[in-house]
């Protein structure tokens, strides 16, 4: 069984959107990877860190899913980080209302003993001066390093982010980041020039229309499912992210054909994930649901043409 | 070989994107239509109204491609319609500068009699008016009927509009008119209610984001093509709606299976479309380099993952 090791948020999240809105639930980047990535049969630990105010029930969960949370730090006179968002009406675009560190503003992270030996390694959207803790405490290079990050980060540290991504196998990036960390325009061009940086695969995320993985001159687009209702997007790129890594984390294969199939399991579980508030529906979806979907993908992109 | 009729604009275009800018050349909807749907080796002709202006080596060069303009009707005193635009630095959005109607303003439309029995029939972009008119002058009803339309059509001709749509198979609308038309934001709701107004298949047009068919419960997803440059996007989707078309014409096959292939030719076509200033790449292009780009099509979208 492989091992997969995720760095990134654990945290409260209040989300508002147009058909309702919610206290203060689980949420968090690592959080929402890891319990994708949960439904493919692998070992999977969190490197994160957490306030005093951390329901024990919440670790329960994740626990009940095979992911081991030994190196999650509890900060007991701390606070969790929490985050408050509003979505607008076509739920594309969203207000951040509060975002508050805490816990997160000092983290130092640090990898159990038991994933020092990880096959994967997933390093969600965080600081990178973190996202490059983790990296070094690994004394032998994992199969495959993903990173995922975000435009705060290319705006407030890029220095440090550069030199997280040259030591990365693949980024996943939404289609402005991948504009914005490139300079390019053209999404085929900026996947050219983010390849120069480090990365040999590039995947970048274009919400409800989906992702695109490039390798080399090689490019595959996977879609997202159009669904009649999407109820709340939070989580959904994160989401990807581990339906990616964890269908990689189980087959073992880093091969750009497994690659294709890992987008596709990424779109798969993040069509999952928008139904409902939260974590709510990656909490009870199980593997054969997954699996039942898959066809839904295979219907809505195979056809037979004649190549003459 | 199947007969297919067009009714649409033949227009002079001038367009301002951020590469350059061309005085008045050839364009137009029915202009746009006809060159991709010609690549299929089918016999098409077009309905439409020029001007005196309307140079004749513009002719010729439809004529060359086996395009009958017999049902062109030429007013000697009167001007061609002319539109002029500008498109933004994204290329994504575009402000229309000048529209002149000219001779499109009192257009009766006249199907030639060759065209009478035909076999295909596509309505591209023009007051529904014109459209019905078409409609009624062939007594065989087509084996498809396909209608492209636009939100100004929907804001000004709506009573019109919605008449046409009763009698038609295939509607092509962008994202934004699917929502107008049906009220619905979710695009697969939007189909839904579409298609109860009349076509059995629903094709919406997302631009660099690709295109969804949409029949009973049965959804394909056709992508964009991801390139490394778009030079104008002036006619894309006609483009799309020609190739769509042609295929099918070629074929002679309207099954969903056969839509499928159709909605990949057309994003097919566009993919050329773009690659330069008006009808350019169109008039050069040949049957050869289409068939060479549909295997980046299989490339960029199949995969082979197993259903357990």
């Amino acid at each position: 069984m492989n091992k997969l090791l995720i760095v990134g948020t654990v945290a409260f999240d209040a989300i508002e959107t147009p058909f309702g809105q919610t206290d203060k639930i689980l949420g968090g980047a690592a959080t929402y990877i890891s319990l994708s990535a949960s439904k493919f049969g692998i070992k999977s630990g969190i490197v994160s860190v957490v306030g005093g105010d951390f329901p024990k029930e919440y670790f329960e969960k994740l626990n009940a899913k095979n992911i081991n949370t030994d190196g999650i730090e509890i900060i007991e006179d701390g606070k969790t980080f929490f985050w408050k968002g509003k979505y607008h009406n076509d739920l594309n675009t969203r207000d951040t209302l509060i975002t508050d560190l805490n816990v997160l503003a000092d983290f130092n992270p640090v990898v159990p003993e038991e994933f020092k030996d990880t096959d994967f390694l997933m390093l969600g959207n965080l600081h990178p001066a973190v996202q490059m803790s983790v990296i070094q405490q690994i004394p032998v290079r994992p199969k495959l390093v993903v990173l995922d990050t975000m435009n705060f980060w290319m705006d407030n540290t890029l220095d440090e982010l550069m030199e997280v991504i040259a030591k990365i196998d693949v980024i996943t990036i939404n289609d402005e980041e991948a504009r914005q960390l490139s300079g390019e325009y053209s999404l085929v061009k900026a996947a050219q020039k983010i390849q120069k940086m480090g990365p040999k695969y590039v995947v970048i995320k274009k919400g409800e229309h989906g992702a695109l993985l490039f390798n080399d001159g090689k490019v595959f687009f996977a879609p997202a499912l159009p669904l009649e209702e999407v109820f709340d997007p939070t989580g959904a790129g994160d989401t990807f992210a581990g339906g990616f890594i964890g269908y990689i984390a189980k087959s073992g294969d880093i091969s750009f054909e497994n690659m294709k199939r890992a987008v596709i399991s990424g779109s798969n579980l993040a069509s999952f994930c928008v139904e409902k508030f939260g974590t709510e529906r990656m909490e009870n979806l199980t593997y054969d649901e997954i699996q039942k979907r898959l066809l839904q993908f295979k219907l809505l992109t195979q056809f037979d043409i004649e190549l003459t």
